[in-house]
């Protein structure tokens, strides 16, 4: 055995230290917490493909208009809970000049972060009709949403959607919406971790059967326009961001400035709740809540009680950003494509040494090259594929935490830079040779 | 009767186009959302006494730092879910110098207002121990707190404690910590909305009886150093702000940055956890989250569930704002003091009319002037003035919202401007003439 880059004691400690008993369990900042420590004992620099700290500087709209937000003394006013009138206009623009959907400015809801949004949503759904309690996740997904699910101890349930892609997803969904207790769908399109992004006629079957079965469509938008197979980035002109809203009258839809416009660090994001859901009354929710309609309970009840509201200033920075997308001076996708580049040079490195790639496949074509992918190794579990890689100085998170049924981590391709892919590549040859395949 | 300044149906009809069956019960948010548009429709000014908008100027300290940490990059990246450094180190050293109580930086973590604080901790304590499930309120209180275990279905029980001051609250206290199921006792001091303040000896019966019963106690310290009869404002020195952190091991600090220091746009504080109770291990809530001890389910769970952290450029502005004024170069309180000289000027208006002032006693003194006080109309219900004060273009909360038995109103003390007082007397005036008392 060539020794590791790290050494095992550095990780195991770290791990030990951060009372974690399994580390494929371990969620995203626990194992970038326990990777700066390993860092800084080993001296050693940590890859870090756990988490989307952007990599990218902000959109410079953002920040500037947040700045001159700042200087006129929006920060000694409490932001209004229905959001600024000027981000909620902005979010209705954005909506319909690249997804060609129409969503009243009432509808459109500041959040802090997505994370805000879908702990509302789930918090507002799961609360709405006394006879459905239950979540339903197209997986794999987003760890961090079902530690939300845990916290309001509200019951989920998933199922792996990579072997009932096209038309084999109705049926599939139908089975569990016959139960009756569905009160929400959630995913997020592009997929994370694999990257899949559901076609238009899945799109239309998840629609459909959220009409026919009532219940809420939550789709989480992270990662707005980043399949970079079309161009997605030409505002008013097709092709649109494909969405569940063309066929259903029920969706709420989680837009974030976080990825597609590198502002992770303000914690904005909007809430966009369809026009007939928002004012829907449910007979459960209005009656918990003063008589109030969905949407209103939404913001008046949910999202105050959550924060009185999202930061002021950068309500503003997202009004700029949307607007400057809209009028085609700011081309947000071109900034993001590097996403893609950096996905198809790392999975070259890890094929190259005898990585697979557990969720290769959308559909009939190659899964695209974005912000994140999937990586196995052969005859080795997740968990000792996560713990593994760690030695090796590169930190991921690990399939299982994602509702995956396949062993293997995700890779995130945000964090790497240039001067990374060399020393990964080096890394992962001794990997191989480490762990030599029949 | 004299006409009222605004018409009666114009004030009827915007409760009623919110929904508000009963407007004793409405909201903040909702007073303000029904006073914007009466004033809209009527076209004569509300004078706005419901809400804390500072109507001071945010710190500017903070707005500069806020600010630097935006050209330097920050929104890009997202914040540490511990808080960043130099916040930490901060508050730990203003909990130092203010209130000369020790709390390690570990413990000290933002949050997205006192809100996000308190969720958090209701939903800390109440998950931490399994036979203990219902908060406490030392009641009045923030309604927003109700509504807030409201969403999270855990139960809570209060007493108005008006009449169980001093040496009578210990065994007022104590018959509720008996039952055994309480998991945390909640209240601010100064007191939103009577302005009482808790004396020593009070905070003493509360802090043993939370260690003889083990429950937390969860000290909203929204308005941090606003007893004006003391100045509290001399970093490193006596008096310090009064506190339950002498008395008990057990507790969470909230300390927000959006009265104190008029930042309530950015929504920002911090939520400070003793180092005992950080450390603590609850069987209950270990076997839930993975065996953290109490603080990491805190910030590595709840707060990273709820929004995965808190603006990151409004941490750098908190920071700037508490070493400014831990090394004495920002006098916070006397930018302040302001709120206590219109507390005055209204109380004398509105006792002029025939108005009282239902808290009127911190226990043998007269209640200090501050950021709020509470007023009532002789022979009339708390609902009735609610409304009433409406066609009068005043608008402000009702006690019963608050947990208050007394019939009243809270005023808020931060929006009213100097040219408003003289319309005030003239409003209050046709008031006390429509309203004869005998």
């Amino acid at each position: 055995m060539k020794p590791t880059p790290i050494k095992k004691e550095i990780v195991d400690n770290a791990i030990h230290e951060y009372g974690i008993a399994n580390f494929a369990n371990a969620s995203i900042r626990e194992v970038k917490n326990i990777a700066a420590l390993a860092e800084q004992r080993s001296g050693v620099e940590f890859i870090k493909l756990e988490m989307g700290i952007p990599g990218l500087p902000a959109a410079q709209e953002g920040v500037k208009a947040q700045i001159e937000a700042l200087k006129h003394g929006v920060a000694s006013m409490y932001p209004s809970i229905h959001g600024e009138k000027v981000i909620k206009e902005a979010t209705s623009r954005f909506i319909k000049a690249f997804m060609d959907i129409d969503i009243s400015p009432e509808g459109c809801l500041p959040t802090v972060g997505s994370m805000q949004g879908t702990f509302a949503s789930f918090v507002t759904c799961s609360q709405a009709d006394a006879t459905k309690n239950t979540v339903l996740f197209l997986d794999p997904g987003f760890s961090a949403q079902k530690v939300q699910l845990q916290i309001q101890k509200v019951p989920y349930i998933s199922f792996d959607i990579y072997n009932y892609r096209g038309k084999l997803l109705r049926d599939k969904l139908e089975s569990y919406l016959k139960l009756g207790n569905i009160c929400a769908i959630i995913y997020s399109n592009p997929n994370n971790p694999t990257w899949a992004c559901l076609r238009e006629e899945e799109l239309q079957a998840i629609g459909e059967l959220a009409e026919q079965y009532d219940t809420i469509v939550i789709e989480d938008l992270a990662y707005f326009a980043m399949d970079f197979r079309s161009d997605l980035g030409e505002p008013f002109k097709p092709p649109y961001q494909p969405t569940v809203a063309r066929y259903t009258r029920n969706y709420i839809l989680h837009l974030s400035g976080s990825k597609a416009f590198s502002y992770a660090g303000e914690r904005i994001s909007m809430a966009c709740i369809s026009d007939n859901l928002f004012h829907r009354h449910y007979t459960t929710l209005s009656t918990r809540y003063e008589g109030l309609p969905f949407g209103m309970v939404y913001c008046m009840r949910i999202l105050y009680g959550l924060s009185s509201g999202t930061s002021h200033s950068a309500q503003y920075a997202l009004a700029a950003i949307f607007n400057a997308a809209c009028d085609g001076t700011y081309k947000f996708r071109d900034d993001i494509l590097t996403y893609g580049e950096r996905a198809r040079r790392m999975k070259a490195i890890f094929t190259k040494h005898n990585f697979i790639i557990p969720y290769d496949k959308d559909m009939d074509q190659p899964i695209a090259d974005g912000f994140y992918f999937t990586i196995g190794y052969p005859n080795m579990s997740g968990d000792v594929l996560a713990k593994e890689l760690m030695y090796y100085g590169v930190s991921a998170i690990c399939l299982s935490t994602t509702g995956s049924e396949l062993p293997g981590m995700r890779i995130c391709t945000s964090f790497i830079r240039d001067d990374q892919y060399d020393e990964l590549d080096r890394r992962m040859a001794i990997f191989a040779e480490n762990h030599p395949i029949s």
